[in-house]
């Protein structure tokens, strides 16, 4: 019989204060914070479950974080370790309490251009990595739509995708080696700066997706590839949703590989003309659209390569995505693509008129599924009377279903609730993934046993068992459904991502 | 303390034949052997080290590989997953005896054309798969050298890499889901054919490379590529080993990605030259040599891509190849471009010559490594005088050094046990893996300590405790040191692929 949070008994806050009192003495040169703000900035996520931490700790250095493990055996406190807290699905709240082990300040980045490598520490912000590669002609692809703000080790820890990942791939593709700390806190290495290795069982990328459940990823070194110098951006508007997908199923037909597909469906776009209807800034957008005259779909896409290349597929492009299509507008150079750039960069947040909470599901789907599930958004809003605009990466198929709603709404909340139900096991059933790029910490614990065998569920549990024999770190997620539903959003909280 | 082979309590012949009978009950469809030839068949990979099985089994469907692993939970029975036996290492050798099960008639394969998948049996051969791709316009890459005959539950076994890597990376980067058992019996799928998925621990990249010893692979699917359509091929002579390596670097930091960047030393060309020049065939070779005039360092260079792709990368191409060079040959057709590959593809078997024994080492060196690497082998030559051949992936630093001796000659296999030893702790030290693409196995099996910690060792061990209690599956090997120095290899077998 597996163990899980509920049998692993925990310190209680004498013990936990006992256990701190030892740590303050290991930590020579990192800081121990227990005020009020740093333990309200540590409880939280995205996702705005909130739960207080008992101490945050900022390590300064590998000693530290190994007696941060060590002492967390001993006394059995949790520990969540944090990067910026832009996690989606309450990974990152410290559930269970006990210690905070934030790493964000671990943010060295050192470009290796000749071999074609990344050493970062866990703290490195995503977009400051690619900024760095780019410096020497590199590319590091990965760029989940938080790149801004969030850390590798986030990254890393849910194997984060982004828009592009149907040409380039995800995290886990880029993740050559990982530095770290196993639960027991003994410093491991899995893998090495190398193209090749097979040596023993491949821990590294057990780590990569663990969302921070088996072990501290505290260094990683990541792949890098030539930067592709010339892309070309489309945005085409479609008189259908059926029209665009459409579209989508031609343009991965005939094999064209676009760095970037995005496909919008219509209630996010009616969100956001909204949100411009009101503020007067029509005429601000790159295409002319009347008041109350909404595209029904839109698609973005980009293709990216040597000038050659992208030169070579261009009509052939234009065509596809013009098939069927109301209007194709493209961008002649970088400040129209940002224009074009600009609805899908923004429509995330306009759909907060909808509703004060939003839930936002990465679910993947199979080609042929596209349309059926899209279909079945509808469905669901017409049964649950909450809107679910949808976008997403349509050439992986991994879609963005968000569901809107008022949270101090009861009635609300349940018909959310059914929605959000209603969704995951028609994706099961669809052969698709209820996450393609969040994983699962709280929100999505209660369909971990749609997607995966009681068989595979328990597998999994006894490598968290055999790696983390006390469950200390990052307790309470993925395999304990916890009942969100119960717990109020923090909405008094405003992270530097917000806008 | 974690679990062994010794501590295992395996089932004497008594126990084992009692579970056999049981077995027999529970194969309606499926074959039993027990007789000599099929033994001996089962008995050894390519690295010749051989135990004779007690059955080999060809399960016929799921609930026979299932049964066969609960049966041998009960009884305490090793089972060995079996392909074509193509490993290199003595993985697939039943070396504790017990129950081969070969999946090498698990060989479908069928292409999903639209999405670019090819779902396959684990018994299908790597290059049928690549054929079955390429009739449907796409391209599986991964290319071991055994690609024509090994199959591909033995490639993710192992992940295979090939000549390719470092361009189109390897079997690991392919595989986007897993079908199969656990080692207790119970049937698990790792991943989805979708394009992104990050739900629970991921186990499919831990059964990866873990040389069956934490599930048996029945079934994968594999991600395809669009197939390049056009490749140039070019053969270079240079004046030394080391103006070769230093064009690879100039090739590598010039960031041109060729498919293929073969190094062949001056070892291994002297054996080519002279099975030529024994044979009167020196005439027949694509490029003019007097006997007795051999160049010391050869490269073997290929880029591919579309039409436009290689026309434009060619000159660059040809000058970073030529700078050093003594002289550049180009295939101007398929047939010149076989011509060339044919001293890379026939200059192993040729090493003979040298020895009985061969030993092939697939070790990896960093970028930088590779010529200081190369200069050990001479050095290590030199103190044991017995040859050390090296030809390999320059490109992603993988080379195979060989050692050449004859086993009957008790102070010559001394002296290769200590030519082994000198290579695989010099590359540990430069920062490069004693394995690249073959694995452990018995062979490596007294390395693995100089490759990592004793925390990361114990860490696998847990982790093969968790999923496989009774250590059934391929016993004996990885963790277990193997002296493979007083068992003699058998020489009185021919494989199928024996030239």
């Amino acid at each position: 019989m597996s163990k899980s949070s509920e049998s692993a008994g925990y310190a209680d806050s004498r013990r936990q204060a006992l256990a701190l009192r030892q740590l303050r003495k290991a930590f020579a040169s990192g800081r121990i914070e227990t005020g009020e703000l740093a333990l309200k900035t540590a409880s939280l996520d995205t996702c705005r479950l909130a739960h207080m931490p008992a101490a945050v700790l900022h390590p300064a250095c590998d000693e530290e974080v190994s007696a941060t493990l060590r002492l967390a055996n001993k006394y059995r406190v949790p520990v969540t370790t944090r990067g910026a807290g832009s996690a989606t699905t309450g990974a990152t709240t410290p559930i269970l309490g006990g210690w905070v082990l934030d790493l964000s300040s671990w943010d060295s980045i050192e470009i290796d251009a000749v071999s074609g490598y990344a050493h970062v520490g866990a703290g490195a912000l995503n977009a400051k990595i690619d900024e760095a590669a780019a410096k020497k002609g590199w590319f590091y692809p990965p760029d989940p739509s938080s790149k801004g703000y969030s850390t590798i080790g986030g990254n890393i820890a849910c194997n984060a995708g982004g828009l592009r990942a149907a040409k380039y791939g995800v995290t886990r593709d880029y993740v050559v080696a990982l530095e770290g700390f196993l639960p027991t806190g003994e410093p491991v290495k899995w893998g090495l700066p190398l193209k090749k290795y097979v040596s023993g069982f491949n821990l590294r990328d057990l780590w990569i997706g663990s969302e921070g459940m088996l072990g501290v990823v505290t260094k990683a070194t990541l792949k890098l590839i030539p930067r592709p110098s010339v892309r070309a951006t489309w945005l085409a508007a479609y008189k259908s949703e059926a029209a665009a997908l459409r579209t989508v199923k031609r343009i991965l037909k005939a094999r064209l590989v676009p760095s970037i597909l995005e496909f919008i469906d219509r209630q996010t776009l009616e969100c956001f003309l909204r949100k411009h209807e009101r503020a007067g800034t029509l005429g601000t957008l790159p295409f002319r659209v009347k008041p109350g005259d909404l595209a029904p779909a839109m698609l973005l896409m980009e293709i990216d390569g040597d000038a050659a290349q992208v030169r070579r597929q261009l009509k052939g492009a234009r065509e596809l995505l013009g098939t069927g299509a109301q209007w194709v507008r493209q961008a002649r150079d970088d400040a129209q693509a940002e224009a074009l750039w600009r609805i899908r960069r923004t429509c995330s947040q306009a759909m907060f008129q909808m509703g004060d909470t939003k839930l936002n599901e990465d679910i993947v789907v199979p080609l042929d599924a596209q349309l059926p599930l899209l279909k079945y958004t509808l469905e669901v809003k017409k049964k649950t009377g909450l809107a679910t605009p949808t976008f997403g990466h349509a050439a992986d198929g991994n879609f963005h279903v968000h569901v809107m709603f008022d949270w101090d709404d009861p009635e609300q909340r349940a018909r959310a609730k059914t929605s959000i139900e209603l969704i995951m096991r028609k994706v099961v059933e669809l052969g698709g993934s209820i996450t393609g790029e969040h994983g699962i910490g709280l929100a999505k614990s209660p369909f971990l046993h749609l997607q995966h065998t009681e068989a595979e569920i328990a597998a999994m549990r006894r490598i968290k068992d055999a790696l983390d024999p006390a469950w200390i770190l990052n307790p309470g997620k993925m395999f304990e459904p916890f009942d969100m539903w119960q717990v109020p959003r923090v909405r008094d909280w405003r992270f530097p991502w917000d806008h």
